[in-house]
């Protein structure tokens, strides 16, 4: 009954039995025969050529692709809500030089064009004010709304127009793909993206995110920007293998679903309850479900994890290995412990 | 025959174990069982309170190393030869956030008090110049070099007489460990180690290294630096298990004598061979080779595969599971491949 | 009739004189007699041991003291609207490696204990997120309001419980001084201040403002900084000269009680003009006016210079050599274009 | 009898009249008339369309120049006297994010397309070693030489081919233009320089250098980090009022003909005297005088004062308001405190 974070589950069996099987001598950082392999096998999921790198975590692939697009002294325009702004340590400052966060504001931690624009109206364009030199959007959210292509095709086409970059954090790539039912490629490059954090921990994986980038001019430097973070790992195959292994026939998806699945059917199970709802529909992984303090209370007291973020609102997140009974297990107690409707209604 | 890099060999059956038995339901980041071992382990084997952080890569742990001891404006005393200078791609900058490495000399890429005071002589007290706030020193020596405790000892109480910091470098700490036959402490914080990058890589580990800091006014930054730059895994079970594998019951010390042991035996071999010599002491698990580069080239047709540093300069490095039989067949193709004895006296 | 800036204002005749004077031969760098006088002057001006150093820009003055406070991995709290958040173009980030600013709120740009408790409230005390380690006030602030002697010593006193830095953008230190009646020390280290940005420019200076530190923990290592940040003069006697002249015999004071006079005297004038207030009390040398827009446009129209903030919003400094003229001429034309009582009321 | 310094010189008149002159009411940054005349002065000087930025110091110049040319994780080829690698307090990894200047070889500080092959020879073209992106050169070097518009126009060939940048660091441009009598075009664009640090301030200038782009590529981002390092003065007035009468008539080129002139007579005075050598030909205005200890004890006794590199070893350099007096006296002296020929011969 953890539904604090998907990062509390297991590595899925394929990924682990690939760490094993690629422990045969081989060469040292990437020259060995996995590695060889990434840019290929990424460029057919894509369908063009793209090229991969790996990285310890998403915050590494978020900043690291973001010191791609952004010079030290441009800004970036997230949302206020978005996991570079407020959980990543200041990480994008270190790795951009010093690069600024422009927040945007939106239900869902979901940025819109206009959101977008409303963000930088105010930004004097003089040397005194930091200018706008990129945009990085979160799918699926923080909040698990997911972008669709058209959504993301309508900030691509603000972006191609001012001149900015666009990144997208994707560190639940999979569910947002496995929500739309679209292909990974409309979701990104072809709706504008130049570069994508392509997150395989939360869903399955064990110490290796990707980043994925769409557009050849920043790729270079952003490769020495990766061996300068120290983030080249010595024996890189152990790490190319768990890619390799995640995407491989589907899997990253087939996981996805799952944990989508099992969102949704919390979901369906929380509608009817009094005193207690969604703050955002369920579009991926995560429920942000809103209740009295004592029913939340109540729940802990159960033996459910999750992560409260204030009183009355608690965030589940379920994990591809989630249990239907632990979906049942969830919804019976919160029907148990929420308040009377009488009570409720007031 | 592979002798280019310890990074080509397995990783050591206990460590890979090690990941596929943390694969189980837990927490995020590093509130997770194994990773709450960690100091308490390395503080068992450091014979004090120390603290343990994890990192990717050597790189990583010698750059937050010296972020941690030294300001941005300030400069490090490193070898001229030192990894940090040569094979990190800029990272001490970075991650120091542009601190000066300050090169000293000495042979076997090995500094003493007095290279160190030379290699500072010349830089005036004044605020034109950078000055040095730390020492870096790698041991074993990127030649192959072990310091002993008393020459780490000298090199500590000069730091403490300047008011400097002092850093090991210690990707082949176990080697060096393994040859003096010494404690860990002696070789670090009793002889004025503020703190050490621990690899594991290199001697039958994954994707894991750490960095033991023995001054607990620096941790703190740290840790928080750590996390700024990406490098809190979010499954740090899975990194943190490799760590107490690699040092459970002595097997990092086991593996250690192995590859030395290799090198030691390769060393004998090679006396007596005309036209072929030893550049430094094998003090550890690497040899530098000096030859006619047709004997190297000869070498190389033969499918051994070492790292060529100059045409006649190759650098021979001998994995924790390196055979016997290999060691016999470097030396017999030497022996071989030697220039015959009237030729090789020209 | 330039209400635009004081920075449009001449440089005072004795700031001048002091460069002319300045002009003899003497020594590079900082080692001449005017630049020794600085720290005495300015220890007597505050009454205890001081260092003073000198800058070309209120930016580089609040940056450097950032920096000095501050880790590249921490936060420093300050006002929405300061001026390091919006008109600095990203250089606290620069100087400081990548701090972050956490914005608090308040009427007239003014922080509180309760304002700086509510902008840190949220903050998680992990490493995920970013810890404060320093607070920044403007005084006068953004909006002409002055902290006082008290207001200060509140903040001063959280810092303090905190641990945290307490740095006083001073770009126009004097005018609040000159409002307030009291000392240059009350208002900042018997308060709690350990670094103050001492402007001048704004106030009859011509290319030089100062740092005031009080802490003398940080001065060392900032000092270096500056030469770090390519701001140690060649000739720096023609800087220090400047700062000298501008701190003789009570000069910076007198010119502050011209320029708020000014200010003064026009906030009375506007007092009863119909549809024309104030956004906040006038409590140094500017003016933030609110009135329709047809009424700013007619003031621009007849050759009024001022910062047009919005369409309803005009922000008009006083400058030091500002003449009572001026000030009666800009009474008049807003009592002449402001609305006809009956339109106003509506 | 002062040689310590170009910067210990007055200010020329011109320049002090011209801050005098520009003491009126205009407005705040460089919006005034002055500011305005900047790009357009400086392109009738250079012969073509240039962008000219403003600095309060060579170490500014220099720095901004290089963040301009170099990524953060690139390489930057200098001598290794280079006032950037000696003297400049680390300023260019703290402009550049961490660039990491690479070392060249020659006599008199000067760099050939040799010495700069030989300086980057050595780096493999891997991920692993900081790779070259510019080339900085000083003219006038450290040692007083001037590279000629053909020896600049060879670098800038082989700068060209490899796609580096060329920066040159004029401090002393002045005094190298007079010498050789070409143009500031000849020594500078027409012959491979993208931008140039244009010292003033050595020469009879006050507090403000410049900086000359004359690849139009890099001048946006440049103005951008410039506003970001807190260089743009709220008065600018005062700065270009001082670089445009510096210019104005040849005035620049006058008095580094003066201060060349009397280097050039102390030369010629010190030819034949017994145990006093110039260790690099007298190019500019800087003498480096070999000597016993004995003779330059004596010299400073004599209350000359000059900068004493070694105990054998000074620096002289020659102001643009040296009287020829100061030039015999120093002569004189030397010829007095010489040892006796048959000494000397030992």
């Amino acid at each position: 009954m953890r539904f604090f974070s998907d990062n509390a589950a297991p590595v899925c069996p394929q990924v682990l039995d690939a760490i094993a099987r690629a422990n045969t001598l081989d060469t040292a950082y990437d020259g060995d025969r996995w590695s060889a392999q990434l840019d290929g096998v990424f460029s057919d999921l894509f369908e063009r050529a793209v090229r991969v790198l790996w990285v310890p975590s998403g915050t590494s692939a978020n900043c690291l692709a973001l010191a791609a697009l952004c010079p030290p002294y441009g800004g970036v325009v997230c949302h206020r809500e978005a996991h570079i702004q407020n959980d990543e340590a200041g990480a994008p400052a270190f790795y951009t030089h010093g690069a600024t966060l422009i927040l945007g504001e939106g239900p869902g931690a979901k940025l819109t064009p206009d959101a977008i624009r409303a963000a930088v109206a105010g930004i004097r364009a003089d040397v005194h004010q930091v200018q706008p030199h990129a945009v990085s959007i979160t799918n699926a959210t923080e909040y698990g709304l997911s972008y669709t292509p058209e959504e993301v095709a309508a900030i691509g086409d603000l972006c191609r127009t001012r001149g900015w970059g666009l990144h997208m954090d994707g560190a639940r790539f999979a569910n947002a793909v496995a929500r739309l039912g679209c292909s990974p490629a409309e979701l990104t490059w072809r709706s504008g993206v130049d570069i994508l954090s392509f997150g395989a921990t939360k869903n399955g994986g064990a110490l290796c995110d990707a980043i994925v980038v769409f557009n050849p001019e920043i790729v270079d430097g952003l490769a020495v920007q990766l061996r300068r973070a120290g983030q080249v790992w010595s024996k890189m195959r152990f790490a190319s293998a768990q890619l390799l292994a995640y995407v491989e026939n589907g899997l990253w998806l087939r996981m996805a679903h799952e944990s989508n699945a099992v969102a949704a059917r919390i979901a369906a199970g929380l509608a009817g309850i009094p005193g207690v709802s969604l703050i955002a529909p369920v579009e991926a992984n995560e429920l942000f479900v809103e209740a009295e303090p004592a029913t939340l209370d109540a729940l802990a007291a159960d033996g459910f994890l999750f992560y409260r973020r204030s009183p009355t609102l608690g965030r589940f997140v379920c994990r591809f290995d989630c249990a239907d009974t632990e979906a049942e297990a969830l919804v019976a107690a919160l029907r148990r412990h929420a308040p009377a409707p009488a009570q409720a209604a007031q």
